[in-house]
């Protein structure tokens, strides 16, 4: 049996202790409704007796009678009965009548016991003696409300859900992954850092804080200047378009549920929000006329886009409704797609390496409602596959057949973050379509107007997905290049202060963002601030020792280096801030 | 007489001649309409009889027919008329039939003769005898279409435009000017210089193309230092947010019609694009408790902000619908209002001074309906007037009494451009009113609960309409630190461009913004092109010449200067950047 087969069987094998256990405890008059299986366990539903009710105290108790019918060792047993039989077996459980009724009439349905005097609808398998499940190990995790088939307009029921999992080694492994995921939050470590935040008014859409915008520029500038380096032109386009841009674009009619929409009288004066800049680059394309030799052309572009999202799926940087892509829109030759898209790889490398993430690509082909040239597809998927076999090797990537969208094949890459989630990240299409919807031209070598192909990418997603994701993978301990301050100052007393003010402009003036604390708090409070904004340095700065001027530094809030003279620390600034290294250094040569 | 008195009475007497003309000239069907004074000279709207029209290519001939009619020295002769009287000198005139019916029916009605055979309606008064207009200079400049009375749905007429002046000199001033600001239009060194763009399908909302992000980019860098040197915090928020922000900050009941407002079927969930930014940054203020020694705080934003306009009072970069302010909204106490001011007026100082404007100021103080507590007022006032008078001296700035929004004094600073011509810029706006309606509180040295005081301000007003004005003021030679790109780099032949190449790196890595043209066009084709974009410097690069490698400098497209060693040149380039200095250096030391 696979593992994936085998915590299917247990787990649900397991659901059904479960709600033994509970109508053990809870009397006979308990309605168990549903358990299955979920990623990391079960859950069961259920509707207890008048005045009963299930407590987080109470799953311990829960959890012991579990073992306790377990250490029974009773058997298993699969009964096929008539739908007529099941009425009658589950005649006092409201929510299995409801279950058997939607069954055809004709229908055998399969029933489980567990030992004599609990029984289950249920398709199976499952263990054959409850012996099998005594080496699992599993733990109730949490008591919640839920709805009968999920719906708030039936019965209202108490869900308990567990963790379960072949044995103990991997329950603790699984335990600690969810405390170490907890504890690394972007949403908590946002609000500790002052970095962002959200008002009811704008739901999904930050508020970036002082320190959490220094973040976000610095990370916009570090993309930028790949990008200036890569020859890419940036552009800038209007957040609203009037209805006949997007008609034109496509988006009307395939992503208009998405769009936050301006109505107006008349219809050629209803304006949107922009979901994508696609249109704004194909725009500025269009402003003069092109040659082969303009080619290709890249325009990136950062500015605010909106899409709807249900309101129970926004979930701080992660899920928005505002947000800014890095993203980039390429204008090429036929034969000019495979050289670029192995560029845009590259960027990519550079990107993800600076922040220390692995990451793996999936190629997504030519789908049924392929639109365009079929050689066309067939040369781009050919060179979209040379590269990848490039880079990963053969098999070193996934191809998903038929899985591209209709208007050309893309490749996604997805990263891995210290946690071992795994994340999608950026994103290579190759679109045949739009360049025609607008009817782009260049005039290629031989006099001749052609069509140039489109290439729209994003590595980081969007910057405020990404900053989410780094910020739970660093667990707030960002590379030294991006923290809002880098060095935070604290003069011992106040007589320190003149000589704080100085080394604070000297650092400024190389280049580092720094933040001093002149208040007359004592010295351990200011450190301790620092210390919580995760400042990776804050020198600590009293009296002139021996010749010079020297500093203590105390770096990420751990290590100490005393009597540092101040021009070897700004060495040591400079040497990772110019890398963009991910290492805070710890020593002074 | 006054000079704009004369100018009323002399341009309003030289519409009558005009008038004359035109019946001379087209027959007495002629219909005439009215013929007011306007900025530069005056109009008049006439109906000309069937299949006549007057095209520019007549102009000479009425101007001509007017000189002629002056010659005679006819004399003016004002008459008072009854309502019916006039009725019936005017029987075959349309307009002034309709004119005279507005009249009430006992009023004399002044008209005015010219000579015996031409009669106006009019208030006067007028010059005695046209041979007083001899010495005028005046020119017919231009015919258009209009409609009476302004309404498309009325007659449309035919409009002569034409420049008038007490002297012949004051007429080639005026038109100098207009033919410089024509040459200085910025829509059309806009689009010469690859600035900036707009679409039909985005009225008002600017695409900016790589060469304007460029600059804007510059231009916001600049500003970004100024603000984190004066201890500002920057940060940003949501475009989009719910009514109730709006309710609470009062825009909903004062400014709802210049809003664009996304409507929603449940009242709550209504939203809107934010015209300004004032209460993210109240938002901002509030994630966390605040005290007296936390203030001033000073928050500068960025942000994309959108306010409605009608579509014919668009115009370029001058009037948009979407674009960014260099906003920012600093809290204060009540005695800090003073010293934080100063500061407000020093940053604007060392912005205007950097781009050589000369600006004055102007006072609002309180209105009629003030709001608040009158010593606040009082107190704010004084502190402004104090600050002005420093720097201006008693007199040197305006006082408008009464003049200041409901909730603060303000003040305006206004500049010159290079043709004169005065420009609103920035605005600082005291505001005891909107810390009131969101509750903002901080915790004063004495423990009580107290209302921070509110300093909205802007400089350049906005970065689009800003850089509208300085393009106009700069034709288009903006200063070396924000042209989009500060070198051009033409290789003379393919054999140069590896050298061109190194020194294209070398200025980039010297923090230069370069562009470099390897295409095999000829070298005058390649200057010719840097030129048009104005890049201040053009560096030719050929053979090696002596001993090290030389560059051959064109210096905004008229100086030249050969043999330029490439270390002196990078130095020189230093030197202008770094400082912000308006000057383009063309000597080498």
């Amino acid at each position: 049996m696979e593992q994936e087969e085998f915590l299917q069987v247990y787990r649900h094998s397991l659901s059904h202790i479960l709600a033994k256990a509970v109508i053990e405890i809870y009397g006979k008059d308990v309605q168990y409704a549903i358990g299955p299986q979920i990623e990391d366990g079960f859950y069961y539903d259920f509707v207890l007796p008048e005045g009963k009710s299930i407590q987080e105290s109470d799953l311990k108790g829960i959890e012991n009678k579990m073992h306790e019918i377990l250490k029974r060792k009773e058997n298993w047993t699969r009964k096929e009965v008539s739908r007529q039989e099941a009425l009658d077996i589950f005649k006092n459980q409201k929510f299995k009548t409801e279950l058997i009724e939607d069954f055809p009439a004709d229908e055998k349905i399969s029933i489980y016991y567990t030992g004599d005097d609990y029984v289950d609808l249920c398709r199976g398998p499952h263990v054959e003696n409850s012996q099998e499940l005594m080496s699992s190990a599993f733990e109730l995790r949490s008591v919640s409300g839920s709805y009968w088939r999920g719906d708030e307009h039936k019965d209202s029921m108490t869900r308990v859900y567990a963790y379960a999992f072949p044995d103990k080694a991997q329950l603790k492994a699984h335990k600690d992954l969810i405390r170490e995921a907890k504890e690394r939050d972007h949403k908590v470590i946002g609000k500790q850092l002052e970095l962002f935040h959200f008002e009811p008014s704008a739901p999904g859409m930050a508020y970036w804080l002082p320190r959490g915008w220094k973040m976000y520029n610095a990370l916009l500038d570090f993309w930028r200047n790949i990008h200036d380096e890569h020859g890419y032109q940036e552009v800038s386009g209007p957040v609203l378009s009037k209805k006949e841009l997007w008609v034109t674009s496509g988006h009307w009619a395939h992503y208009q549920d998405g769009m936050f929409i301006l109505p107006a009288e008349d219809d050629a004066d209803v304006m949107a929000l922009k979901p994508m800049n696609c249109p704004n680059a194909i725009k500025v394309y269009q402003t003069k006329s092109r040659s082969y030799k303009d080619l290709p052309l890249r325009y990136n572009q950062v500015d605010v886009i909106h899409r709807k999202e249900k309101s129970g799926e926004l979930n701080g940087l992660f899920r928005v409704q505002e947000f800014r892509q890095d993203d980039a829109h390429t204008l090429v030759t036929e034969d000019q797609i495979a050289p670029e898209i192995a560029d845009i790889m590259k960027i990519a490398d550079e990107i993800y390496s600076t922040f220390g993430l692995t990451y793996g690509a999936e190629l997504s082909t030519r789908p049924a409602d392929f639109m365009g040239d079929i050689n066309s597809w067939n040369k781009a998927e050919e060179d979209l596959k040379k590269i990848l076999v490039n880079q990963y090797g053969e098999g070193g990537f996934e191809v998903n057949e038929g899985d591209g969208a209709f208007y050309g094949p893309k490749i996604d890459l997805k990263m891995k973050d210290a946690l071992g989630r795994e994340w999608q990240m950026g994103t290579i299409q190759l679109d045949f379509q739009l360049p025609l919807n607008f009817d782009m031209k260049y005039t290629a070598a031989d006099g001749t107007q052609k069509q140039p192909v489109m290439i729209h990418r994003a590595i980081f997603g969007s910057f405020e997905r990404f900053i989410g994701i780094i910020t739970e993978n660093f667990k707030g301990e960002f590379p030294f290049w991006m923290c809002p301050y880098q060095i935070g100052i604290v003069p011992i007393r106040a007589e320190h202060n003149e000589y704080a003010k100085h080394v604070a402009d000297l650092c400024r003036k190389n280049g580092l963002r720094v933040e001093a604390n002149y208040d007359d708090d004592n010295m351990k409070t200011k450190i301790k601030a620092f210390k919580n904004y995760k400042d990776p340095y804050i020198l600590v700065l009293g009296d002139k020792e021996a010749e010079e001027h020297t500093v203590s530094i105390n770096i990420r809030g751990n290590k100490q280096l005393n009597g540092v003279p101040l021009d070897k620390f700004l060495d040591m600034c400079d040497q990772m801030n110019e890398e963009h290294s991910l290492e805070i250094l710890d020593t002074v040569d």
